[in-house]
């Protein structure tokens, strides 16, 4: 049985355009599905407008009390309701979960050493919930997960999309074939910075060149790097970008 | 087949002790339930931060666009999480949902006229998608309902909660016998402004007596006619206050 996992973040989330295409197709996937999605600009607005300062470690987000507050709404609560009802009114059975409910991502708050990066939760793709997932698939219906999870205690934590979204796939690789796919608004990988067109594949030594010469930078690095991880522990395929290019 | 349905409002809510308390009890409920909860002080608190007006026609809130993003963002976001959490954290198989999810109380908002309310969702018992809730409870889940729901456009809607709680005890009246509880800070309804002690019971004549007495005021009315109708239509008990008061 084939399971198609789709992740979206910030970028599609934020171009109503884009996010519409998007949800298009993503309802015309007839095989059994899941959406993961990341943030947008909505909590950095809010928090903004809240004078909630936000607070870096060498370029990466530290989750304060205020910040997670944030995020649990702006993820779990806007973000999360409104791509179901949007899923719903194109006749999609979609149900928006995060990893608190049914505890089904159990999480750990991450070790304050060396960097307390705050109310940020680590997971662990063995110890997911397995069996409550595969029900609400095999009901027919359509899992969209918010970032959000929570540890043993009830504290909520703030998580990787992208970690969910391969975790998950790790997770359900050996009920399913899985494939990956990170959506994001660029057709996908270019060989160069010049390229009219993106590549129809990646390999790992592509990638490792494209990396050293600096055509693929900044976020897309852990991206990437995350769906090498999970294609080399099992899952099926792995595609970035809009068209989906195959690494 | 036992169900009982739980309805805490924002005075319980926002009360941690109060609250603790009741999730305590909620837990050692050993019969199918479901909770469903109402707001609280933080969505006033986040409009007033955000300097977003309360409108009100004859001290009826209504739900601008603004109004509404705050409401999904406290109510689905940050309060249905963090008692899912709370709920997981105590070994109950907690749930996290809306009326969005899976569309399972499908809403219509309400018309225009004669006065305009805004992103106010109406639902109907009928048409709530009853055989997703009890998969759900047949599973062990324990479903916790933002009072959150959509039309078949996909429009969110805010929605009353103590209307959300007594439609799903009319709907699964079929299947369970139900018992619906009304949790607030009080003991119950008092006989008079002056007694020490909560009635045992109330009945439909003491109620209409107590109310032209000015006994029973404000929003204790509509909660009331809410129970009231729910028993003459057949749901097996209603309670109100932290002892349960029968109605």
């Amino acid at each position: 049985m084939k399971l198609n996992i789709f992740k979206i973040g910030g970028n599609v989330v934020d171009n109503s355009q884009t996010l519409e295409q998007f949800l298009d197709s993503f309802c015309r996937c007839q095989e059994r599905k899941i959406l993961v999605h990341g943030g947008g600009a909505l909590a950095a607005r809010l928090a903004e407008d809240l004078d909630i300062p936000v607070k870096l470690y060498e370029g990466r987000r530290i989750t304060d009390e205020a910040t997670l507050r944030i995020t649990v709404m702006v993820y779990a609560g806007w973000i999360n309701k409104t791509l179901t009802a949007s899923l719903a009114s194109r006749g999609c059975r979609a149900m928006g979960l995060s990893g608190v409910d049914g505890f089904c991502i159990p999480a750990v708050k991450r070790s304050p050493h060396p960097v307390d990066f705050g109310y940020v939760g680590d997971i662990n793709p063995a110890k997911i919930h397995v069996v409550f997932i595969q029900r609400l698939l095999e009901e027919g219906l359509v899992p969209v997960f918010a970032p959000i999870t929570c540890d043993r205690s009830g504290q909520l934590l703030n998580t990787n999309a992208d970690t969910i979204a391969s975790s998950l796939a790790l997770a359900l690789k050996t009920y399913y074939r899985v494939s990956l796919h990170y959506i994001f608004d660029k057709e996908g990988i270019y060989g160069s910075n010049d390229s009219p067109e993106p590549l129809p594949m990646l390999s790992k030594e592509q990638y490792l060149k494209l990396r050293s010469r600096g055509v693929i930078t900044g976020g897309m690095i852990p991206k990437i790097e995350t769906a090498l991880q999970a294609l080399s522990a099992g899952v099926e395929d792995v595609t970035v970008g809009t068209t989906g290019i195959r690494l």
